[in-house]
């Protein structure tokens, strides 16, 4: 019996290496598209997989994403029936994501990217107003969302919190979809922090008709998928000075195309998805156990709800 | 009797009023030049006080900085004798300080300046390491350091402190001078935070000298007193690779001269010395309770001891 590693945009040998360790090495560790005897594999762990690969397996059983998200999984077509799936849900990954929202909304609050604007023209000159006033809104309150509100909330910031189901968060005003629309959210915040999971509901949220609801002049960052964010929804609110600045890690398209107007766009900054990255020490652990939980039948850490797509 | 704001940099009248409320109108507060009458001046709350202006008060007994630093009043050389001084240690203007520190740490961990540059050309590039990692040594453990080094360290950062005298702060490893030299401090750190007290004992302490004994690739904030800083100390440490990138907002000419090579320097971040900005309404209430001490026999609050200059 084996595990397959069918991830595509990393070196995973220390991934093997460490699933090995936790394992004691009875059960053989394969990286795609290295796998000697198909059959053989019982557990996949999948990022950016190659479509239909997954058929290639007539005894696997669990499915382990590399990262938080699921939507790759989910959204393959050729997924087998009756697959169990979980996900990674590691400290470092909220940790590192934690790291990169607070420094958007620090670079937001202290008017960074004015002082680094200019320097260019060794011009000094102190703002009249010296902070930025922020309502932060959360969209998204789940285990990232939820940890990464909490955090700013101990900042000092006034942090509200929006999400599917009732959430109860020291120091941020949770809110959910029987309280108000998102709308309504916005309506209360002036930047706003999506860390949705992805799923057929979510797409395309982050649009025109959501941010002409906030104040004029507002702030977003947008750390969870590229698929949240319409962006000509984005480029139109900015123009129409709904939306000053906007921070964006994550794209519908990447690589970002040379050509995206994004790039040029005075009020974006551009990351390369680098908001996070899952540890490959801490996630060995969570699928070596889920491997062995999986063979005793015990229940599962991290394991994701087909219907509501996380 | 009447208290008068020699602050020349900034528009005080929020402050008079602010005092005015806090004090119930008995004693007037004036706002320099318009000093009706010096002789009835009991208190002077200064801030880059014109020189000399201070012996024009025969009846003056107490001098309050409007910000954690006094050494503009202990460098006056017309300073009255037997004065007793006072300075303001505010939350917001912590608050204000830990963001900025903050902002500066994550953005060198998350190594923000790679993908703003990247951005001008359009480059989507991912670093082999996604997140520099960091030993932080902050300078200077007073009110202002103390209270940002556990900020830090509560962040999940590895955190040591330097002080003259020994500290004890939860999750940071406090050094003092009878522990080791600042050599040996900065030796074991990567990124040096400066938030010392401006004294004759702390003038140009960031030198080549030290710089050099910091692993390669080194980083520095600046945030206490321009004076801290040997400048071509720095460009050299730099030149040299011991100083990768330095955030300076503070300078020993302010505003920084249009010819000065930090300007153009592509390792120095610049901004123009707001880090930190004293609450008015938060000033106001310390002024208003010292002056009500004084006038009383009571201890004051942040006196400063003028010997050791803090």
């Amino acid at each position: 019996m084996s595990i397959a590693l069918l991830i595509t945009d990393r070196d995973v040998q220390p991934l093997r290496r460490a699933i090995e360790a936790e394992i004691q090495g009875v059960t053989p560790v394969w990286i795609y598209p290295d796998i000697p005897k198909p059959e053989w594999v019982e557990m996949a762990v999948v990022w950016k997989h190659p479509p239909e690969v997954l058929r290639a397996f007539p005894n696997l059983g669990l499915v382990s994403s590399l990262g938080a998200g699921v939507e790759h999984i989910l959204n393959d077509a050729t997924l087998p029936p009756g697959l169990r799936i979980t996900r990674i849900v590691d400290e470092s990954l909220t940790t590192s994501m934690r790291n990169y929202v607070l420094m958007a909304v620090l670079s937001i609050h202290k008017q960074l990217r004015f002082y680094l604007s200019n320097q260019q023209e060794a011009r000094w000159e102190k703002p009249i107003q010296i902070e930025i006033p922020l309502r932060i809104g959360m969209l998204g309150m789940g285990a990232l969302g939820g940890s990464i509100a909490a955090s700013l909330a101990g900042l000092g910031f006034e942090v509200l919190g929006y999400s599917r189901s009732p959430k109860d968060i020291p120091g941020v005003r949770c809110l959910h979809a029987g309280d108000t629309t998102i709308a309504g959210f916005v309506r209360q915040i002036n930047l706003l922090v999506c860390l949705l999971p992805r799923t057929a509901d979510t797409e395309s949220i982050l649009n025109y008709k959501v941010f002409r609801h906030m104040p004029k002049g507002s702030y977003l960052i947008n750390v969870a998928r590229g698929a949240h964010l319409y962006e000509k929804g984005l480029l139109d609110a900015m123009e129409d000075g709904y939306i000053r600045e906007a921070w964006l890690d994550v794209f519908s398209e990447e690589p970002l195309p040379e050509k995206h107007p994004f790039w040029r766009h005075p009020g974006i900054v551009i990351t390369p998805h680098i908001a996070s990255i899952t540890n490959q020490e801490n996630a060995a652990k969570i699928i070596a156990e889920n491997y062995r939980r999986w063979k005793e039948g015990q229940e599962l850490l991290f394991e994701v709800d087909e219907k509501k797509g996380y």
